[in-house]
């Protein structure tokens, strides 16, 4: 296709606004490409008036339509085939292997989505039949189900161009849910986000879904995603990105008369517990398993681990010296952006200046533009105790390893950490779960996902997924922003009451045409 | 049980601050009972350090021993027997009959959440197994489920002293999902709450829960209730009760440099709508039971309907007439504090001063105490649409009813409303529904509860009850107040990756111990 720089407004296309940006090589820190243009406000009005006047009707599109819907649009994402990878490739400085993959779960997302929809069960019906004999009064008929909270605002997230992008899961849980989607398109890969965006258009004309189900802004700035978030008719608000820019959002929500969910997914630092036993017997594997996890994608996933704990020193315990190691092999790699890059080399040197953290390893010096130099660093359990700063987010390929003289005070630090998407627990089979009884205890109330002998990256898009957890990791533990429950940030319980069977919508008629499993007066039954 | 006026700080009772207030008759303005503490910053100190201590000891209770600890409470607030009732009817100004009636509603709710917890399928386990061969990368053994949230405070209401107060559905829902709970009593109803904490923590005790499961804190101002949602170890708040004061929680927890959700249930004018069929066939029924609904408990339901629309006028259409009628019938009640019925006589007189609002029928006066008078009044449908001010609750037996001069009229003022608890549709068979079938879409986007041929109060505690909706009803639309499915205001996801089977919980474990409903690799099944 060919790239014009304008929005989808629903299926109209619109770029009036004189002022543009342009997308960046980061590889080069060339600009490349045509001219996007920035959203103004009639257009932002154009794009939400639409949604908001097909939300009933998008709302009420059968469960295999929008299955259908879904499927069209994994369908012509892979239709978009090489240019799709090329111009992503130059947006984002990500190799081609890690870009198609990324493709490949984007697409198998969606799928999974089309087959929750299709299924139907994810709406949780509920009856209670009516008992008009009881005493004192009788029992109403009362059916209730989950459905679509209006529409959406999904920002777009420069670390994973296609799955948590313009069709990535925001977006796609949204749609299944029944929301129309307003994305504010991620400057740092603008291309990539017009070939997407066109992919859900045209699967959306296709399908016969209304016009407003779906729209995309430009902006090189905070000003359109400001608007929408503010805008009356947006009903809810993904985001995934900086703690900065998530909690901004979630704070100017509030402002509203009427405040509107903010789901951000924001800020973790993924800590890894290896345990003693562990340590003797494996440290040269968990080694390469953590420093792989360090560097993969220039250290730019929302669960690259940036605290390794263990009990001991360099002295007793070889972890450090296998770190290192695995840490001087690795390759410098192009960052997403100048300005991530530009923060990483800050955050770094910010980091290696406090008096108590000492650089343990660096690999190579990088070569090119924007790339990010893999560096981890130690400090001790007590420095790291009297410090809180040391548990911040340092975004890229850089760890703090940290060595804990006690036990006790390795707990001490498990307790006194804040939210995580995740944490992982290196143990041998069974002695160091009978030593450390109380370490999973302690980590469950502290993230969305524990993982045992894993390390965090690699989130896996399935139904039991929870990519989430307690502040600031997002702003609402309740909800996960990755796998099929991620549906449930989008959508509100509604009951009818006493509700003429012709009203009813299939997934709460008598005849359960869909055969969804439903709680029919407190039993499970996917029968009618 | 001699009352005390203290508080209870987990099983310790104190009452060390010497400020304090009483309990006040509302049918004789006159102060009774013993002297009610006000709590200090050191006493909610130590109750929220006994919860934050025993959150996981608490969590990890056994469904069996919880649904016998909650069991045992409703049978404690039976033993209770005439004291509560006596003290609950003197507090409240509520008759004999309503407390009892409240009592058992009370009760069948604790039952029916330790029901819930003993059946176990409510946390949503979810079980995705092991892929080792898959290609390009294994897949991880992946299982997630429902677990508590932490130390939540509860705001007992004051129009609901039994069903919405200590041992309400908040209390106990907290309670199920696995949370210590604190308790701010409703200074309303002082000595009622005493005894009701007497049964929660004699529950505890006896039941073997741990010492900060439960604590109540009295306060007649709002000091303490500020202190305890912006404390650090609170994680949730649930509130039932006015705009003012549910907004002013919701605020504050904003504050909080880790934001915690709120949930308040706060406002809500409940509209009717009768159509034309219905009104020919079933006026004076359909009066009946409006007027019903609006003078029940002197109007201070959270579902009293404070609208009524139909089209007509009170000259072509009778149920202005029969509702006048019924209202002239009614008698003035009790409300349930002076500072309540100051309200309702404020805000009646101020909607009768507009000049578009007539009169259209009241009670006999008034002739004790802090007695409302069930008023109602008539307006057109133009003046309703250019006065948005009309739209709002006054907490009484008031209502006011609109006579719209078209249906495109009803439906622009159905788009037009707030978000509410509930609406009626008042409909004949069939040709009303033929006619108006856009008005149920319309009302389901405002609405938790959309009621057919029913009025609003009266609202059922059951597994479908939705008791939300849509800003300013509620401050979280995704989540009910009433119902088994409130459970999950005061829980989070949490996803265990590659746990070794001897660390699962028994809701995780591949033998399905307790048998509950799970869903395994994407089908659903209670089998092992």
């Amino acid at each position: 296709m060919n790239l014009t720089g304008q929005h989808f407004l629903g299926f109209e296309r619109s770029g009036e606004n004189p002022e543009y940006f342009t997308a960046i090589n980061p590889a080069t820190n060339e600009a490349f490409g045509v001219k996007y243009h920035v959203a103004g406000q009639n257009e932002i009005n154009r794009a939400l008036v639409k949604a908001e006047e097909i939300f009933t009707g998008y709302s009420e599109v059968t469960a295999k339509q929008k299955a259908s819907f879904l499927n069209l649009i994994a369908d012509l994402i892979l239709e978009a085939g090489d240019q799709l990878i090329e111009i992503c490739m130059a947006e984002t400085g990500l190799a081609n292997g890690r870009i198609t993959g990324e493709r490949a779960r984007t697409i198998n997302q969606i799928r999974l989505f089309a087959g929750l929809v299709l299924e139907g069960s994810w709406v949780e019906a509920t009856i209670d039949t009516a008992i008009p004999e009881r005493q004192p009064a009788p029992r109403p008929d009362i059916r209730s189900m989950l459905i679509p909270i209006g529409p959406v605002v999904v920002f777009g997230a420069s670390n994973f161009p296609l799955a948590f992008s313009v069709a990535g899961g925001d977006t796609i849980s949204a749609l299944a849910g029944g929301n129309p989607v307003i994305v504010k398109a991620h400057p740092a890969h603008p291309g990539t986000s017009e070939i997407i965006a066109n992919c859900i258009s045209e699967a959306a004309k296709r399908s016969g879904m209304p016009d407003g189900t779906f729209s995309m802004l430009y902006d090189s700035g905070y000003n359109t995603g400001r608007l929408l978030v503010v805008h009356p008719q947006i009903r809810a608000v993904a985001f995934t990105g900086s703690f900065a820019g998530g909690k901004a959002l979630y704070d100017l929500a509030q402002t509203r008369p009427d405040p509107i969910p903010v789901f951000a997914e924001m800020s973790s630092v993924n800590p890894i517990f290896v345990l003693p036993e562990a340590l003797k017997t494996s440290a040269g594997s968990i080694a390469k398993a953590i420093a792989g996890s360090v560097t993969l994608g220039a250290g730019q996933f929302c669960t690259n681990p940036g605290l390794v704990f263990f009990i001991g020193d360099e002295n007793t315990v070889k972890l450090p010296e296998f770190l290192g190691e695995e840490i001087r092999k690795s390759i410098p790699q192009t960052m997403l952006t100048p300005g991530i890059a530009g923060n990483y080399h800050k955050d770094v040197s910010h980091a290696l200046a406090d008096k108590n953290i000492n650089l343990l390893m660096e690999s190579a010096e990088a070569s090119g533009q924007n790339q990010a130099k893999p560096v981890i660093a130690l400090v001790s359990g007590a420095a790291f105790e009297q410090n809180k700063n040391l548990s911040s987010e340092v975004f890229g390929p850089f760890s703090l390893v940290v060595s804990c003289d006690s036990k006790d005070q390795m707990l001490r630090i498990a307790r006194s950490l804040h939210g995580q998407l995740t944490a992982s627990i290196f143990h041998d089979a069974d002695k160091d779960l009978d030593d450390f009884t109380l370490l999973p205890g302690i980590l469950k109330t502290k993230v969305g996902r524990l993982i045992f002998n894993g390390i965090p990256t690699g989130v896996e898009v399935c139904h039991a997924m929870i990519h989430g957890g307690p502040f600031p990791a997002t702003t609402d533990s309740r909800f996960t922003s990755v796998g099929t429950s991620s549906i449930k940030r989008f959508v509100r319980p509604v009951a009818l009451q006493d509700c003429a069977h012709s009203l009813l919508p299939p997934e709460l008629r008598d005849d359960n045409p869909m055969g969804i499993m439903r709680l029919i007066n407190g039993k499970r039954s996917n029968q009618s």
